[in-house]
């Protein structure tokens, strides 16, 4: 299997289902169509997305079904970069490449176009249809777990604590908490979204859920490490801003080769949660080993 | 029926149930939950979980199952003032007699605490038992219309629109669409969501559809009316802050005798949306006449 290719025709898919569902650029009121999809088309991997869909296939569920609620965790993610930009958080100009949503339609435009992401996330959830093994039920479990893995337990809770934790007096511990919620959390449900919307058992749900928290940490480890040695072309956003922003890391903690270490072993780790699925789990298997590897 | 004690009953139990509802102020990361309860118990009427309450009594529903997903809109509603005082929106520094989020917090911790209010909201929903005339399909209904009334085809949408339009260019026309999206929307869908999870048919939902549109339009107008003539110390914020702000009201377009004039027309029309249910819609019609003839 060519991975790369593989991953960037289920991308393209996912931005197909992402331009259907988003209202046109051009609907009233405009300015904040426009902003939400300014943002939401700057790029990305759709890697949550794809989690879920792959997921969702490797369990005989219907990925085609499930496109409204991946498509939502883009849009979350996306709304929690929106966010995160803003002068109040990060203050960041640039975002893969281009000037961030504030820089482009002001604070206001950009706060609104995130909340309404965030708001449209759970609308699309529930436009998945209610057929073969996606009962309503499920939807209204993954509705509660994606609330949960993008509040105050998730993304946000890691959001709050990373901006009240300056580099110099983070210890390991919490540098995991932060991670394991901002970016865990929702690698989490989005394999979880997947694996339920399946019908999947509880022991597939537990065995994925872990294989999708050992992604989690493998990939945050390497944006750490990428931050620092990544090309700045291929990331859009200047190298070295962790340091900047004075924000704790994996290699400011442990140093660069033992930060390495511990993505290669994460991703192994999560390797090893397929062994059940063979064949099957052919291409979580490659994402596995693609987020360490990747150079941006 | 002493209206006025009723309704503070209805309140508090909406405050008890929200307090049961979200994470303890101590809850890690504490610095969020203290900045959520701070808005969020910072008063208010709870007109929008009360009216999804006292339309689920009406219709022989279940209030008390009802009540997460009552609790939400009031979670919506919150969510909202705390962004829109933002120093990038209306950048207001008292809300109901004390200092807003922002300015207790900080204005990250303000955009967080509002992210997280909007997240939690949607999980609440999904907390009502399905049981009785509450079921999964029913509980799925209210996601996507809650998300639609949140996005930006109405709360949102409204709030664009509004910081869009400076009070001298504003028509009549763009004013209503105003009203309608950012106080009409939620609640429409407050009183939609009373219905829905009682099994309401068509011909109640529709009915109730219109009582709320009336009751939202009699509202709005009321608090432009308020904003100008109101008493400061009960309304919690300087008189004449639409004024300040630039903002299209319907006194400053219609004149303040018009603008009463059409208050009361749509709280007359609200409450002629009850005849059909008799005493059971005595609370209802209450409360249409007292959006009108409140002080604050």
């Amino acid at each position: 299997m060519d991975f790369l290719k593989e991953l960037e025709k289920r991308s393209e898919a996912v931005n197909e289902a992402l331009d259907e569902l988003l209202p046109a650029a051009g609907a009233y009121p405009p300015a904040i169509h426009e902003a939400m999809r300014y943002s939401l088309f700057a790029g990305g991997k759709r890697l949550r997305p794809v989690l879920a869909l792959a997921t969702a296939e490797m369990l005989g569920g219907s990925p085609g079904d499930i496109m409204p609620a991946a498509c939502a965790l883009e849009l979350i993610h996306t709304y929690s970069l929106i966010h995160d930009d803003l002068p109040a958080m990060d203050n960041d100009d640039l975002r893969r490449g281009i000037p961030t949503c504030h820089k482009k339609f002001g604070e206001a435009m950009a706060i609104l176009a995130g909340d309404a992401l965030l708001t449209l996330a759970f609308g699309l959830i529930t436009l998945c249809p209610a057929r073969g093994r996606i009962t309503p039920e499920r939807l209204i479990t993954v509705v509660r777990e994606v609330a949960s893995a993008a509040g105050t337990s998730g993304l946000i809770g890691g959001q709050v604590a990373d901006i009240g934790s300056a580099a110099d007096t983070v210890d390991g511990e919490t540098l995991a908490y932060i991670h394991r919620c901002k970016t865990g959390a929702m690698y989490r449900v989005s394999v979880r979204t997947g694996a339920i919307l399946s019908g999947s058992g509880d022991e597939d749900l537990e065995r994925l859920t872990e294989y999708a928290e050992h992604l989690g940490m493998a990939f945050q480890i390497t944006d750490d490490i990428l931050d620092i040695v990544g090309d700045e072309k291929k990331m859009g956003k200047p190298a070295g801003s962790d340091l900047k922003n004075n924000k704790a890391t994996y290699p400011a903690l442990y140093g660069m080769d033992e930060a390495r270490r511990m993505a290669s072993l994460e991703a192994g780790l999560a390797v090893r949660c397929l062994d059940a699925y063979g064949e099957k789990a052919g291409f979580l298997r490659e994402l596995a080993r693609f987020v360490v590897e990747r150079s941006h």
